[in-house]
């Protein structure tokens, strides 16, 4: 194996929990050399058995770049020790919450404890890995794969900064997209904290709910608590640390749902309510269709480029094989798919996303080969 | 086709729409004569066209189960001109909420419009669709497979409206499921009514959101906003059709996210705030844990008896198909699968649910046959 040369080799990782673990294994099997460091000998030890890298020692080569892994309430000292330690190295951290961090970088300068210069060699990032489990040994080289690689520089950064960073995205299959510290909190408060908080508010009213009801529980429910069975000790960690930027956006949501009680309140109450009270639950259904159209990808935003499918699978063995095998003769590449089944049935139901234009085809061959096809 | 003794014969459905439509073509298929009404003369004519049964005639054989699947603010009305209309006829209605309805029919027997004989052949049903369109056009004989078919009886009904509903439910592969009007009301605002609310609202906090911060958007968003894309005018009948019941549900997470804001509040504004503020955010994830864990199904409630196997899948037409033909080869059954991927990249990752125990001998099998199997 030999190194790219765009690659920084070596590279330090500091903290070798399940995002530096990952990025090692992925570095290294682009031929960089990886050392590694933790306050834990424990764990520097397991990820060394793991295939991560080797333990860094004091008179080893120096590194190109120092990676620190580590919670956002701790990354932002390493950072700072990271830049005294290695005054020729580019540093960056891989914190899920970006400008405290930077803030805390900002300070140490100002209070003389870096230089001007050893600022320029600061640029942060946040590997988005959409797996909330932790641990080293939950690491693999494939945990970055077509997710968002977010780089986020500083006003007073060197460029090599971010474009190292974008060699690095590329190599391991991320998708790199630059942001600055403030907009990099913003988007995950939007995207994935908010979501996890109402998420987990949906989940909360079911708790005192009876056994007989839980049954009616349908497709909807499922999906809008799947995230609901994330870890609280990281999510508490996650929520505090971006608290400044998540607190507006829950408020405003708040606001909103006052309203909502407000006009269920008067629906319930009188036969002959005002007006405003529909529209106060229209506009919120309305509005929520034009949020869900701004996710890009296969299920949001791209509805009219995707068609859907569905076929009744008999659940045995094979027909789900059977079914994909066919799709691959008739010549209809499967875009997305969701099975949909109840324990105890005979069958479920398999939604086939394929590309607008090609359901008719797929429909009508399928149906020919003997499978039920339901009405589009 | 011969009628099973047990369905009454014939059905008059008063209502052509999803539901009407989807029971008749369901019940047909048994051998059942349905006989239609609508309000639209051409809404029938599109009903007959389809297939879902005859329009019905003033000198034709009296229904022994009339079916009024009409929306609920017309509903009451229409059960009650049935028992008047049809005095040996059993009555039921398909009403999303059936409290109100119920109501009225009582106020119909106190003010002397019907008796007590009358009150007694009404029974309530709600078979749940899991599907957000509307129109006999969407109508399909599978529309009630393998969903909820609530049956609603009241105290002075007769005993052979609870059996016969079951007699349909299950002919029609539905599950029956036995509430009363209170709890199917508060049953529903649980699992659909409130989750609706606050997935919409989800999603209307990504109206203002800048194009890059969606590019962030994982499978959390995707899953919590799924059912935001529903229809408005439906919703708005819905929520405000059962508002009584919704309404302290919506209240009690609105007072829950009133301690949630002022916790992030806390965390956002000090360096060192009171410890109450992370435990009210930890409570709200754990007390969520608790809530999901109480979803039946394979993705609630069943974790511990379901294990996943990830799997690298090349994104070309036939390569799914070549997994399942080798799961059913191996002797694994495919319980659920979630697929993910992103646009642009020549991989996907298939999340293959299989019965826990089984998930050993899949990945060994799956390796040796050259297929990259993440690490558990």
């Amino acid at each position: 194996v030999t190194t790219h040369s765009f690659l920084p080799d070596p590279v330090r990782i500091i903290g070798t929990g399940l995002i530096g673990g990952s990025l090692g294994l992925a570095l290294r099997a682009a031929g960089v050399r990886i050392q590694l460091e933790d306050a834990s000998p424990g764990t520097t030890a397991l990820a060394v058995e793991l295939g991560v890298g080797t333990v860094a020692e004091p008179d080893g080569p120096s590194p190109e770049l120092v990676v620190v892994a580590a919670p956002p309430d701790v990354a932002a000292d390493l950072v700072v020790q990271a830049l005294r330690r290695f005054p020729g190295a580019l540093v960056t951290d891989t914190a899920s919450v970006k400008e405290s961090v930077l803030v805390r970088v900002l300070d140490a300068r100002a209070n003389g404890t870096i230089g001007t210069g050893d600022l320029a060699r600061y640029v942060g990032a946040h590997p988005m890995a959409g797996r909330e489990v932790s641990g080293v040994i939950a690491a693999r080289s494939d945990l970055f794969q077509g997710r968002p690689f977010v780089i986020v520089p500083h006003p007073e950064g060197e460029p090599r900064g971010v474009s190292t960073l974008k060699a690095i995205a590329t190599e391991i299959g991320a998708v790199p997209t630059v942001l600055d510290a403030h907009g990099h909190d913003a988007a995950v408060a939007h995207v994935s904290h908010v979501p996890q908080i109402l998420s987990s508010l949906v989940a909360t009213t079911l708790t005192g709910t009876e056994d007989k009801a839980m049954g009616l529980s349908g497709q909807g429910l499922r999906d809008t608590t799947r995230i609901a069975s994330s870890d609280p000790r990281l999510w508490v960690e996650i929520l505090a640390g971006n608290a400044p930027a998540i607190a507006p956006v829950v408020r405003e949501a708040r606001d909103r749902l006052d309203g909502v009680v407000d006009a269920l309140d008067a629906l319930g109450g009188t036969p002959d309510p005002d007006a405003g009270a529909r529209r106060t639950l229209a506009s919120l259904i309305a509005d929520g269709n034009r949020g869900v159209g701004r996710i890009p990808g296969k299920h949001g935003g791209g509805t009219d480029t995707f068609s859907t499918v569905r076929v009744l699978v008999p659940d045995r063995p094979g027909e789900l094989g059977r079914l994909f095998t066919e799709m691959g003769s008739i010549g209809v590449n499967l875009e997305d798919l969701q099975l949909e089944h109840t324990l105890g049935q005979p069958v479920g139901v398999a939604h086939l996303s394929v590309r607008a234009g090609r359901e008719d085809l797929l429909t009508s061959e399928l149906r020919d080969r003997g499978w039920t096809v339901a009405e589009a």
